[in-house]
């Protein structure tokens, strides 16, 4: 029992079996709770700047008063430290993405190519090593040991391939924070590495290509019915989700000013795929990996 | 076979067996890709709001360098609206909380008790409706069909019982972004209930308490040795994430200025309990709460 514990029952004489006296589990708030952290606070809390203008139930200045008058202050939680979630926003030359610190995979990987961007041959994967991304705390991150011995490749979700214009902006893409688990034989040096191909030749017609790339983690019916999302975890401790499915959403754009764009979605097993297997079968509307 | 891959295979001769004329999905861009929008999302793109303090493993006006003279533009993705995550951050009377989409259950909840709003009796529960949360996306919020006739109980975070000192601030208790799918019978009527109990009698103790509580999905060792993440989702289609286990992390303040905080937290499975099982066998150290 955590001195925490013995302080609370020996406090609430809840039926846990012990009551000695009290011992603390002190510690110095960094921060004093006072009305201006509410206010400060709560300006913090509005969803406006990031969410598509919601539309709003009760008007915003209904809730700012009720929560001036209410006896409790919820948001002095954040003295704290603010619980989450955290994007782990990453800018770098070859790419932006987010980090799901829960599944400890990114979110989405955003990328860029061009004509000339593609036809560049300034960088050469065998000077790239598998680094984990510092950027994000060590409790958090993906780490080199967590692949090991795996059974999984660590999948690269900006290929290095589409980063042959300087080996900087390679290098970049061998960040973990770039990685998830793959499916190696017949999926990642195979099916996908084809689909990769695929979206590089997209070049060929049009000017500028956007790809974003992810991890899914799709339920399955099951026997009796029930829908389940099942997936390992790697690493010891177990810390980095296997996903079951990844995304490539593409946005190819016509390069006009005020032009227009071919959107295409494709959603694919992380599984050993047969090559002859059409890619239009793994086609889907872009809403579905909104969903 | 939508347009698009029609217009992808017909431009890049991919294997898809079909070669028509080019069908373009067309549609004009919000807003054109020019410098000054590399410019502006990069400086969004900076983790340091957020994030606290991570070290930096090159210096960021070398990566902002770096950005200016690639011949793509990775962020420019931007112009179609961010991909996410958002947080929806709820400031309410009785509660902040943010929410994931992806599970469509809170990430995490945050309440606050003193001895007086726990005394206070001006509100009651017969008069508040469970309610779906409309400041969330339609397509990302959790639904009351989702529950209807799923098994599962709709099962409050923060309790409506903590927020008796107004019936509005209890009403705030009742929107689904407050709820996960709980076990009912030996679970959220019955052990989870004595639990909530037990946080409200530590304003016996402590002039201030605050409450985080939240769903985990944790892994489970298999058969095989492998780790395993596995919930069900409910709804039709599949909506909302059933958690394998609820977390509560209590900061208990001694209310001075510059005063200590006792800290616990606790990790229950969204299962039956015996009541005779003591609640400090689901004490878990803080770190373990935070992975």
């Amino acid at each position: 029992m955590s001195k925490f514990t013995l302080a609370l029952v020996a406090g609430c004489g809840a039926a846990a079996g012990a009551a000695a006296t009290a011992a603390m589990y002190g510690g110095s708030r960094k921060q004093v709770q006072t009305p201006s952290i509410a206010t400060t606070t709560t300006s913090m809390s509005s969803p406006s700047t990031t969410a598509p203008a919601p539309p709003a139930p009760v008007p915003a200045s209904a809730i700012q008063a009720a929560i001036r008058q209410a006896p409790v202050d919820p948001s002095g939680l954040y003295q704290y430290g603010f619980p989450g979630p955290v994007s782990d926003l990453r800018p770098a030359a070859s790419l932006v993405s987010a980090f799901d610190r829960r599944t400890r995979n990114p979110a989405w990987v955003a990328e860029h190519i061009t004509p000339a961007s593609v036809a560049m041959r300034d960088a050469d994967r065998k000077y790239s090593v598998f680094v984990e991304d510092v950027s994000i705390p060590e409790k958090f991150r993906a780490k080199l040991k967590d692949y090991f011995r795996s059974g999984y490749d660590r999948g690269h979700q900006v290929p290095a391939a589409d980063a042959k214009w300087s080996q900087e902006a390679m290098d970049d893409t061998f960040a973990l924070s770039n990685m998830c688990p793959q499916v190696g034989e017949g999926f990642n040096r195979d099916y996908w590495a084809h689909f990769e191909d695929f979206c590089r030749r997209l070049t060929n017609n049009y000017p500028s290509v956007r790809i974003v790339t992810g991890p899914l983690y799709l339920p399955k019916r099951e026997a009796d019915g029930k829908w389940r999302v099942s997936y390992e975890v790697i690493g010891s401790p177990p810390n980095v989700s296997v996903p079951t499915h990844f995304y490539k959403v593409i946005y190819a754009e016509d390069g006009k000013i005020g032009g227009s764009v071919s959107l295409g979605a494709f959603v694919l097993p992380n599984a050993h795929i047969s090559n002859d297997k059409p890619l239009t079968d793994f086609e889907v509307p872009v809403e579905a990996v909104e969903r």
